[in-house]
């Protein structure tokens, strides 16, 4: 049993990394080959080719179909063969497996696992990706580590006092309990700390010009397995919401990651940034893109360790947890349900209207 | 059980890597030492010490006796310890395993299994490697990766229209169908592909002068497991060889390789490439040389991946084959017999009397 | 089981590589983190926090606590936990393991077992280490092999002769027979190799200036299993030691090795030099440092060779031994004791009262 469930759909890649060419990735263990048709479709098959296992990926594509760099066979969009070497016949097993794929608010997901199911199943939102009223930077970054590292990461930030201090974490982060609720139907996590009267990071202040000392909310949702959203309400001390119009004297930032397995013990480490302020100002969205990329390595450096540690652990070694651990622990108690149950669909809406996935 | 035929001859070497000093090198997983005696025998002993294992071939060679760099246990050429450090009495079971070795057309070749049956075993023949009718360039590239996928690859010469296009694939090779003949007493593979209106690639167009369409036969003779012949020939097209008299008006090139598994993963790739053409013109040779490294090298890059594809495969992965496989399919039930048998005499005469090995 | 015996002391470092700061180091599998307090006792914990596992040696030293880089657990010297983020009760097991330590002799000893026992045991001496008779050079280099080739190899100093000809090893040291003695009480064996009338190797040539022949006597004392002491006596020919008064006409050199395993596959390997001549002289201490460290790495690198080849080595493979490794299987033979007992105290005094260690 991998340690992922299956009948999920997962991030395989950013729209915007599939334009020409072909683009091989491993997800959940699947080695995978995306491209886009003429058409603009996005295709994700098996990447080896059903003759002698070429990576599809490291070949030829050409009108829409893929030649095998080896030897030459050819595949359509569906996977079917429709050219083989020396000889006119195509056998009829000569297919390679298609995935379901689906873009969506910039990304394209991938559904691994029974194809069939992959309709039933809606993919959580994230809409301010490719919407006008944000200002978005992101990145990639592979992790050597398991996928369930980084779930425990980013569903305990008190960690951003310490492990990136002077760039997102302060005192209070870590001193400021939470309260956490659990959407077992929709397989969602929520975390909330507010902190409403908090020193203002760096990463904060140097964005949003605020001076003093800050209101600022941090809104976890985790759409179990791959979906990450931090809604991130920064205001000066004392700036509420209203209780109507618009919460503009705000400043928004919706933090978000795809937590994509790779391997069981490597990860892909999709993260954004999209704030409803100094949109379109090239310094701050320069200056987030590379203070937020530290950010993300210091979690980067410290998962590969972990995962080492993990894996040169003596049996029946116990983990302690506290408090700030109630939502990773609940996190990991969803994951062990999707896992076993291998087709429970994941996700419900997180600011949009789901949309299932076409093949 | 390993994945190849024990009771076998290997190639291990170039006559010419075993000049002065000792050559380590490792052959179907056996850790040897070469060397040449003062009287220009060359000797093949087992590469560690019978004391603490030190590698012989990291000690000292000194009047045909290897004294170990580790504690100067001293052995001659036939692996008996004849001095050990601060006693007189050597022990009885003092003595380094000896492998009965053969050279023969430029090779060094060695007797992995049981050296009693090294005798009965015929070694396959490549005269053209030390004909004066010839000019030859060679080399020897490390593969991580399986022989069998090498096996795999030469079998199969549809390879060339994809993996090397530009240099000695052209569209006909991949659509002109092969015979297929074996020999199941002898373990020879014969697969031919005649093709006689055909472009002339780069390869052979550059170094034969000719300028249009060819004649060009591949004819492949495989001598399990460990030597692989491709007798190409060249011609104008419409140039058939004459009933009687010498095929003078075409162009011969003998494509030579060994074979050589190192380990259950990595494999030794000796090739050669022997002309009788444009004897001793340095530029042709210069060209074939580094045209023909640089082939090699796109299958080595291709095979170390395809290693890695296998690696990583799933259980019962199943391959599809089609009628260009015929050949390497034949050989791969050959070697399965062969390392059933484990002592199975391989090989007869491909062009010459066999010779037997001795020790 | 381990291939070491538990409940020993072994030495985790040197005394001056525990200063300011954190030091991370793997004992006998034992991730651990030391640091010497402001009063300058030195703590030896487990290196993982309780809650995630990150490493504490890759955190923060205030106060003569650690701080958890990752979420802040805060830790006593005594492994206790006293602070926990956003919380105020600590959890009753919030510990971390804490081992024995002891300083002596310019070492920081590590007990690796049952912490009751360290008590009882006797930690070996070596004083010449920090006394102002002797100047001593040293180093640490990391060994790609387990601890009992390193064993092996200083056990059996015929080896120089062949792996440190032209340093330490003359046609003499591989020669002359040894004399062996095994204190079975003490788990310490004695090799002795006296030459009377020996070449002097350049090690010691240029050291001491004595330009002939020499009286070479190499008295081994190890310590199983950590400590290795060899007292070397080097004197002009014919000079032997007085019958009563000191030993001043001739050099002495204690050539110390802490041989402390690391993991199942990787030793640290101590190395120290001690001379009772020219104290102080810079010059002769540059050129044995250099020329130790040279002859420390001929030995690191066929050690690392030497675990490749066991660890590829067929089962049932057999070792052949002979005279000069009677003090080599000795030491394996109470190893093997110490390993099965798991707990026999091991030691005793090498040239002064031992001391018990102190937690």
């Amino acid at each position: 049993m991998p340690s992922w469930p299956l009948n999920q759909w997962y991030i395989a890649a950013y729209s915007s990394e599939i334009e020409e060419g072909l683009l091989g990735r491993t997800i959940c263990d699947e080695p995978l080959v995306f491209y886009r048709t003429s058409e603009g479709e996005v295709v994700g098959l098996a990447d080896r080719c059903v003759h002698r296992r070429y990576p599809l990926s490291l070949s030829h594509l050409k009108d829409d179909q893929i030649i095998c760099g080896y030897h030459g066979f050819t595949y359509d969009k569906s996977g079917s063969c429709v050219a083989a070497p020396a000889q006119k016949r195509i056998p009829r097993a000569a297919r390679v497996p298609s995935f379901p794929v689906h873009e969506q608010d910039s990304f394209v997901w991938v559904w691994i696992g029974d194809s069939d199911l992959a309709d039933t199943a809606l993919i959580p939102r994230a809409p301010w990706l490719d919407s006008p009223d944000y200002t978005v930077v992101r990145g990639r970054e592979p992790i050597q580590g398991r996928y369930g590292l980084l779930v425990d990461n980013l569903m305990d930030l008190s960690h951003e006092t310490y492990l990136h201090g002077g760039y997102i974490g302060t005192p209070e982060v870590a001193e400021t309990p939470i309260t956490t609720e659990v959407d077992e139907e929709a397989n969602v996590v929520y975390v909330s700390r507010h902190m409403d009267d908090a020193e203002c990071p760096p990463f904060y202040a140097n964005s949003t010009g605020i001076g003093g000392r800050i209101i600022r909310w941090q809104d976890v949702e985790y759409h179990a397995p791959c979906l990450y959203l931090l809604h991130s309400r920064i205001a000066p001390a004392g700036v509420l919401p209203p209780e109507d119009g618009p919460d503009d004297k705000a400043f928004h930032v919706e933090v978000t990651y795809g937590i994509t397995p790779e391997t069981e013990h490597s990860t892909h480490d999709f993260w954004m940034v999209a704030r409803d302020f100094a949109l379109g100002d090239e310094k701050v969205t320069e200056y987030l893109a590379t203070n937020n990329h530290t950010v993300v390595m210091q979690d980067v450096v410290a998962l590969n360790i972990l995962e080492e540690v993990v894996e040169g652990e003596k049996e029946n070694y116990q983990e302690l947890s506290i408090n700030i651990d109630t939502g990773g622990l609940a996190a990991r108690r969803i994951l062990k349900k999707l896992i076993a149950a291998g087709e429970a669909p994941s996700a419900a809406p997180a600011a949009a209207p789901a949309v299932a996935g076409t093949v």
